[in-house]
């Protein structure tokens, strides 16, 4: 592990900025392609410091990223799904064009590491639990029908990501339509299928 | 630009291998993140070979991705949008599992080379053609009201991007459950709003 530091001291100030850098560089380099040198450059301290803190560069991507651990986009429960939902994509979209959430997609889709990989996925169990319990309020208060949370996710976070992805702007309006048509279409498909069955 | 090469010659045959070589790599770690060197050792050919062939990095990088834009997911017609949109998905997710999938993406999100957005952007157009043609015929057929296809596009597409990049299982249950929401939901939406209106 790397050495403890004085909250608020040099040492602390100096690893922050190492983290930093690092999150920098693996949102815009991946966690294959940053090296030690860019390391030290960008966070404006010896190379020494930074082989010192984290001989092992796994450990510093994972401690980097763990920072991003800590935080969370909120899914808030007002009791109007379809509002608050739109309040989660914009969090996200927000989160997505901070180097942070690039670091973090960098890493989930190219790191060999299994302790990079652990961390990422516990930022992802994190946030899938949110939804989870945000549908199950949904699901009591009869908003929606039981629906499995990873699949939901993924439906209306994915134009968010891939809007991010390919340089295209996700704003409110985004993600009012994203929420309208994916809430839509599961309580079409999983009451009644009446959709499919007088249009298909 | 780089030399011209005799199709099936042994130029032709370094040629494709330091290409492949790169798609590999740039899927593995990025756009800025591979090295020469590593071309050169997973092609099996000396380094100078790929200097002399890409003196420029961006150049190497683009007509790795350029043989890629040549090739397309189809989105069929047989008449059942339903059924189309199932293998349409499932071309995605097969072309996303492959290196030269992986390679794209990091060359969307990572590469400040204008040469490379522009090979990304040009397939990604010719993508959103082949979307919008097929929702055209829809709408002409009534299968569909009118839809923004770059819109379709990334809601249909994001839960495949999505399981891909956190390694998640995405198969035909997936692609069908993903089309039946997404398609009772913008018929629900499109026409009547009677879903939000009963049920909201």
């Amino acid at each position: 592990m790397a050495e403890k530091s004085r909250p608020g001291g040099r040492t602390a100030r100096v690893r922050a900025q190492i983290l930093a850098a690092t999150v920098d560089l693996v949102a815009r380099e991946g966690v294959a392609g940053f090296r030690y040198e860019e390391v030290a450059e960008r966070a404006g301290v010896h190379r020494a410091s930074v082989y010192r803190n984290w001989p092992d560069r796994d450990e510093l991507v994972v401690e980097a990223l763990a920072q991003y651990a800590a935080r969370q986009v909120p899914f808030p429960d007002t009791g109007d799904l379809r509002a608050d939902l739109v309040e989660f994509l914009l969090g996200q979209a927000a989160e997505l064009a901070e180097p942070v959430g690039r670091a973090l997609e960098n890493a989930v889709s190219n790191s060999e590491s299994e302790a990079v990989k652990r961390t990422v996925r516990r930022v992802l169990d994190r946030r899938l639990e949110t939804v989870r319990t945000r549908l199950e309020r949904a699901t009591d208060r009869d908003e929606l029908q039981a629906v499995d949370p990873l699949f939901f996710a993924h439906l209306v976070a994915g134009p968010a990501h891939l809007a991010h992805m390919h340089g295209v702007a996700y704003g409110r309006a985004e993600a009012e339509r994203t929420a309208d048509v994916v809430l839509a279409g599961l309580r079409a498909t999983s009451t009644t299928r009446h959709s499919r069955e007088e249009r298909g």
